[in-house]
């Protein structure tokens, strides 16, 4: 395995693997890798040639009172985890590589960033945008590896890749979870005891709505506000939004009489966690 | 020479080429094709085994009061002068093939984007940025060339690449002039008589700056008001901005003592001419 810091010496090798007729699989990450990250490079690993790994906390996508300083950066364990994995090549650009002085272009993700989490995080799904634009660029991988836990974050990059004629497949992986039901997250390691005990009710809330669209409910607002219920009980818990979207424009439908997304962002005492399910219709 | 509407057969093509060794030169164009676009080609000609010319009026860049409907579109000539020069690539795609039901995905000057021309022409940048992008990730070129007659355009397609790490090179080819000095442009079609002969005006008053700076004149102040002096004896003419900025962020500035750009746009009756020099300090 090797590690590349410098974007063009990665640019070059990877351009040398694609003219040789393998293929490349590339999953971009912020390091701190989980078993959901895992998931990704394995799959990676069984679809291509040569897999990529990238591990870049990246500054454009955190807000200004957000966690981009005390984000977890276990570099030595990602490092193995990713060996372990069988990822060949691993960039770790530094973030004045990335973002050098005089850096003024930006990716917008357009309305689609401006919607659930983008309400609350302005200017996040742009900077995730961006450097995934980047990455492409550098990479030049055949196909991008997602994870579904960042619904709205997949729906952008492939909206991205599509507009912007990046000539990449995406790929969405199923999210990974705890036994308890809470999805697996670089920030869960916030989470203190007692906030532990209560964060699996973000995957609760959605198995209820599974269960009501099983039994027969079409109506988003009475799902959402049992959803809503079942959330308040817990008292460390702060809903931020809970919503039923089409799964193109991200925009709240009535009726559940299309597939839509039913996603969900609550603190749960400082720590902001996210999930959601995919409603097929 | 080869018409292609299609991204995916024309990204294929392209990559194929890459793979081989050939290195392609491109050129993005709206058509309406005058000896600069020509020299561009003559150039890439030269240095390249491969050129592809596109030719697509950009919606994205079009203000909702501009020409994009009256734009020229003479398709035909245009297909005969690629001919000619030697042009191996057309790509013409048709409009809903690059902005689909759905299109959300921008890429942003930020505030390069804002300053000079930005400023009357708001999210033009932007819509030139985004449709470059596009191209490039279609063509997948090894050197873009631009003019330098849209000088601001070049700096901020050259600092786009940089940012987003497109794998590419980029040429700035000198304005190609009339006798009389106006610069080329499929505007200059719109003139009529009497405008035709106030345009020059543009590039006289760049001359003008340029002989002052040999002549030891370093204030821009003093510079800039000569210029205007010399526009407003036009009748027809009415200045939108003349400007004296550095190279980076094409912020003004007040001493000649580092190399700068001198631009300026000026509308002669409604027709909005654009000219510019660079002073190498």
């Amino acid at each position: 395995m090797k590690v590349i810091g410098d974007p063009q010496k990665l640019a070059k090798i990877t351009r040398q693997i694609s003219c040789k007729g393998k293929s490349i699989g590339f999953i971009p990450t912020m390091g701190a890798l989980h078993p959901g990250h895992l998931s990704l490079i394995k799959q990676a690993v069984k679809d291509n040639d040569i897999v990529v790994v990238s591990i870049f906390v990246n500054p454009a996508q955190f807000g200004p009172k957000e966690d981009f300083k005390k984000y977890p950066r276990p570099l030595k364990k990602d490092l193995a985890l990713c060996r372990k994995a069988g990822v060949d090549l691993v960039f770790l650009p530094a973030e004045k590589i990335m973002y050098p002085q005089g850096y003024s272009t930006f990716v917008e993700a357009g309305e689609l960033g401006a919607k659930l989490c983008g309400i609350s995080r302005p200017g996040h799904f742009g900077g995730v945008a961006t450097v995934v634009a980047k990455l492409l660029n550098i990479v030049a991988p055949n196909i991008l590896y997602l994870g579904q836990k960042d619904a709205q974050q997949a729906i952008i990059i492939t909206r991205m890749i599509k507009d912007l004629n990046f000539p990449v497949k995406v790929k969405v992986m199923p999210t990974v979870r705890q036994k308890d039901g809470l999805a697996l997250s670089s920030r869960n390691i916030y989470l203190n005891n007692e906030q532990r005990k209560q964060a699996p009710v973000l995957s609760k809330a959605l198995s209820l709505a599974e269960s009501l669209v099983a039994g027969g409910q079409r109506d988003a607002a009475r799902i959402i506000s049992r959803m809503r219920q079942l959330i308040e009980k817990k008292k460390q818990a702060k809903i931020d939004y809970v919503a039923i979207v089409d799964l193109e424009k991200l925009e709240s439908i009535k009726k559940i009489n299309q597939s839509c997304l039913i996603a969900l962002a609550v603190r749960i005492g400082k720590i902001r966690l996210i999930d959601n399910t995919i409603i097929s219709v």
